[in-house]
């Protein structure tokens, strides 16, 4: 499948290479094509990856994952562009975390509002799916480094696209009864509310390979 | 032990009676005395639970607990008074929960603050714990309800404070290694954001008797 990965950052390079892995075509997209990080990551991944600007990627793809900073992350869609969102799945894996304010990070947007809510405001013809985002990006990619069973989430208004999000949650090897819809992309406020108890986690348990299994009677 | 407990909602009544079960002296606070919640639930409980007015609930123990309405804890713990808080320990269990915009409810306050942070800045004396909120109230005092293991959270700025909140949780039922410390009372903002995620897997799920096992490496 081509799919672009917009953002250089460790989570964006980290699923991009597990997509290439994979056998995807992978198309991955920076600020402006000549970014280091980019360069770097085309260079050590090999033929099937592509680097570009965030217009480049997405115009290339068929899917689309955003791992930008949540800070950022309209300003980088805007830059892929409208025209080449519309109609595909776009992965919003990002957080809102405003580090402003120092340690731990705030929220740029909670409550009433939430990351995942204002991409699929600003680009309706693209079919958001929140998901990834409550793990760091190593269990996203790897999700047996955490031991036992455990719970990602999607959501997202297009039921279709949930389920094409999930196909590929299932390649990156989430056994399919881990995966849980949590309904519309509004739930997106509830999985990147949840970032600050996972700050805390953290903290408490010192390892950021972690995650959460809902248990339930 | 002296409790009191303020609020008699349902979270206040379980803990209430849990507690009465338990063979402590629990004396519960209502906005009035005459409340009927209030009048009620002393009648159903028996000889070892007495009722009364915040106030004087709160004067009568050694400990409380905060069972009111997020929305109207400070109010409640006002009426309770500060010198009766003074140096007891005051498990705070209340979300700052906003219903006036409809369903699902908003936070009263997130992100930069939160409830628990709020009661102990109101109250300074008072050794403020942050507990329980995590789960509803058939499950804060009946852990089992839920199979497998799972975990409760404490924060609050006093350590022993911490532990003799843990030691209640244990007569509760929770086992000693499901109580996880999160740190200072500005975890509470981790504790209480986790709500609109809890409030989603309700609905993924169909049933309020759920919890989150946290699996690490």
């Amino acid at each position: 499948m081509k799919i672009a990965v917009l953002g250089t950052g460790m989570v964006g390079r980290t699923i991009a290479t597990k997509l290439v892995e994979l056998g995807h075509d992978v198309s991955m997209g920076s600020r402006t094509a000549e970014s280091g990080a980019l360069t770097e990551w085309v260079g050590e991944v090999g033929g099937r990856a592509i680097g570009g600007t965030f217009a480049d990627a997405a115009a290339a793809s068929e899917l689309v994952f955003n791992c930008t900073a949540g800070s950022a992350s309209l300003r980088a869609l805007e830059a892929a562009g409208a025209e080449s969102l519309a109609g595909k799945v776009l992965i919003d894996v990002a957080n809102p975390l405003d580090f402003s304010q120092g340690m731990p990070p705030l929220l740029t947007v909670c409550n009433d509002e939430s990351l995942g809510e204002q991409i699929q405001a600003a680009f309706p013809e693209a079919r958001v799916v929140k998901s990834l985002n409550t793990v760091n990006h190593l269990v996203m990619t790897d999700p047996g480094r955490v031991p036992g069973d455990h719970h990602v989430f999607v959501c997202g208004n297009d039921e279709r696209a949930k389920s094409e999000a999930a196909s590929l949650l299932e390649e990156f090897g989430w056994p399919p009864d881990s995966i849980v819809d949590l309904g519309d992309i509004s739930a997106a406020r509830g999985a990147e509310m949840y970032l600050p108890l996972w700050l805390r986690l953290y903290g408490a348990f010192g390892t950021g390979d972690l995650n959460i299994e809902v248990r339930r009677a």
